[in-house]
């Protein structure tokens, strides 16, 4: 085993098989097990949940047109057939890499001979962290119902109260940030105001909700070119929604939020701004990121590492122009297959770990029904085919076959109705007894009487 | 407007439209408003959730077999096209029959003209509250939603432990009460561990799961005749559930249950037993049983009032045969229903309300796969032609359209090939961070190392 181009290669392990433990079952640790496992050899796949989360459309769940069950996989399920790779249930907190140990919350502990890490992304408020309790982000199926509730609750909460001015105030939904995220929640959010609860409230008129979107930067969706991005702008103006660009968030309180020098009175504010990186990278002691990213060469090894690794969200990845590349699936799938197979062979035949090189597929952004942007390189789609391309890509890339029958059906019965298949809020996302107005000193209102 | 067959009538409010509020938008209050609606007249309904259970097969959400938003659709939805009504999210505190008027728990207050109580029924742990925590019971999402994650949970566990002690008693759910809910409940779990997550786990042997019954009568659903209850007996068997019965649960531990005399170690308690109807109705001052539930005439109006209805599971309505009617979706609905056409003409006619008769369907339960019994009078059905007279009745009385699809793909999918659809659990349901094991003082396990 001679190293190969200067790629160092982890130590031989000869006396018996070496065991790979992978941390997190988002779509780089789910690819690094599942080609591991292809090959027999043996992996232990850690994660906090039991379920493999398609993130890309959890937006949709958070604004009620998908239910969480649809975009979540057991992940015992997706990996059942490889008998070599084992799920555990379990919080990583320590990592060991002198005694190449880890340790779970639980205090358990157990050796790997190879350590993959890849426990993804939080929100970050830029040292805001106050602000985390009134303006949610969207990670997790968690933030998601949370999400989905609170915009719901708004409007109930609209319906029950005769002041205008509080009326409006309940039905102002602010989200901060225009990456895509961002502007899928807005376009997401004005379409579910304006056409699926328009019809059903009484004294409220939810159609004539703010949608509102804040962009620090000068322009939406700034990791795409100016032309698409004035497309987004556009068609989200065309469903209503308000968008203001070059002004950073100064404060979010209770019901308000400041911008750009003036007060704004609103329902509900969603983050969509920050990212900051699992803080499972900082424990091994490699240098990181501003976001708590852990920097890694090309074959996905912090500095002086043989046998760590680190990838997708968690890892700053410098590509071949110089550029970290983006915090996207596509780049979190490519660099777990990219390194369970360069795993595979390097435990089966001892060949040296090749340099990663991401491939993009092309960005793409969903503004709203009929309408989404994709770009790879000088090539541009958008509007109706550009929608249809991204429904037909989601559908297939979700991971189970009855999710992609499902959410299907249930995408073409929306599109047909405009109805939404998961307006539900339960109990425990949101206790309503104790969910009172946070608007100054206001009383209780009464309903029509 | 003359008292006719000696049954009493609301008295005349001529000045303007009288309006009907009802509470609870389950079977019974849905149908009322539904009807009330229908004929333009004005009504305001009220629920503490945002959705309408169909709680006919809350057992499946909490078996992971459907999702939580399958079952439950928005009321607002349901209740669209009837201008007349207007859908209140809140909870109930107070009813003042005196000055007619009602109080929300947010202190908001508003009159009636007719108050129509339909909010249903909790569990009656038979003065152990201390139970309540031990053992959940299905009465909601959100009860369903933490079985779901307390069921898979155990198997989560089983999976890390390496004493077979610890994991056979992990394996061991234990369901109290052999009515419709504690069979269902039973043949379900014993099906998701046999089939379902059989072939998941490495370590665990979900196969070998322990499914208990316990009905402390002399034969599991006791409301059935005896060859039916017999058939059920034999075929949970056959499934692997064990049943246990003229025994009486004695006491419920931290990870232990007490019946019969000795006690049996086990990972998860069901509690279908006792049912208390809402505290609401003791509100009224009317004489309650029991269960707390209101006593009513044959028009649904406790002694006493004109004005002030009591329907479904919170109230007891004592049939021709001199027994009180069951607590079932189709005795509420039929009530919602008469109740409704009954205000409609009185209030629009004048007529005295009619006295209210239940009509059977019959009496159904599941016991697993293939396996149903239905009974009506003396006509008997049992096996695999009741099982698909089940699906298709409960299909076809799914609320939402695009339900009955989603449900039926879901059923058929599941049906070929033994998976579920929702075996997700999430965060904010069950912390796996906190939920150590509560077995006597055993250590965290190690993982085989």
């Amino acid at each position: 085993m001679s190293p190969k181009d200067g790629v160092r290669t982890a130590p031989p392990i000869a006396s018996r098989v070496s065991r790979v433990v992978v941390v997190g079952a988002g779509f780089a640790g789910l690819e690094v097990a599942r080609e591991l496992g292809r090959a027999g050899l043996p992996v232990v796949l850690i994660d906090r949940q039991n379920h493999h989360l398609f993130q890309p459309l959890l937006y949709q769940v958070a604004t009620a047109a998908l239910s969480a069950t649809d975009i979540a996989e057991p992940i015992r399920k997706i990996l059942r057939r490889y008998d070599s790779v084992q799920v555990l249930l379990g919080e990583v907190t320590e990592t060991d890499t002198d005694n190449q140990t880890i340790t779970l919350a639980d205090g358990s502990s157990f050796g790997y001979d190879y350590l993959v890490l890849a426990p993804g992304a939080s929100h970050s408020y830029f040292g805001h962290s106050e602000w985390s309790e009134r303006a949610p982000g969207l990670k997790s199926l968690t933030d998601a119902r949370f999400i989905r509730a609170r915009a719901l609750l708004a409007f109930e909460r609209a319906e029950r109260t005769i002041d205008p001015a509080e009326q409006s105030r309940l039905m102002t939904i602010v989200i901060v940030g225009g990456g895509p995220t961002g502007v899928e929640l807005a376009g997401s959010l004005a379409e579910l105001s304006r056409y699926t609860l328009a019809r059903d409230f009484r004294s409220a008129r939810p159609e004539a909700a703010r949608i509102v979107l804040i962009e620090a930067g000068p322009r939406i969706l700034s990791g795409f070119s100016e032309e698409i991005s004035d497309y987004a702008h556009r068609r989200l103006e065309k469903l209503g929604v308000e968008i203001s660009t070059s002004k950073p968030v100064e404060d979010i309180g209770e019901g308000t939020i400041s911008f750009g020098g003036s007060i704004m009175p609103v329902g509900l504010v969603l983050w969509a701004a920050g990212v900051a990186a699992s803080p499972l990278g900082s424990k091994l002691g490699a240098p990181l990121d501003k976001a708590g990213r852990v920097l890694v060469d090309e074959t996905m090894r912090p500095k002086g590492s043989t046998n760590v690794f680190v990838l997708g969200d968690a890892a700053l990845f410098t590509g071949k122009d110089g550029q970290p590349l983006p915090g996207l699936a596509q780049v979190a799938k490519q660099q777990g297959r990219h390194l369970g197979r360069a795993l595979v062979r390097h435990m089966k035949e001892g060949t040296a770990l090749p340099p990663f090189e991401y491939r993009s597929r092309g960005n793409t952004a969903i503004v709203g029904r009929h309408a989404a942007v994709f770009e790879r390189g000088r090539f541009k789609l958008k509007g109706w085919l550009a929608w249809a391309a991204w429904a037909i890509i989601h559908v297939y890339l979700l991971v189970g076959f009855q999710n992609r029958m499902l959410v299907s059906l249930q995408w073409f019965w929306r599109y047909i109705t405009f109805e939404r298949g998961a307006r539900v809020m339960y109990d425990d996302t949101f206790d309503i007894r104790q969910a009172r107005t946070p608007a100054a000193g206001q009383p209780a209102s009464k309903v029509e009487e």
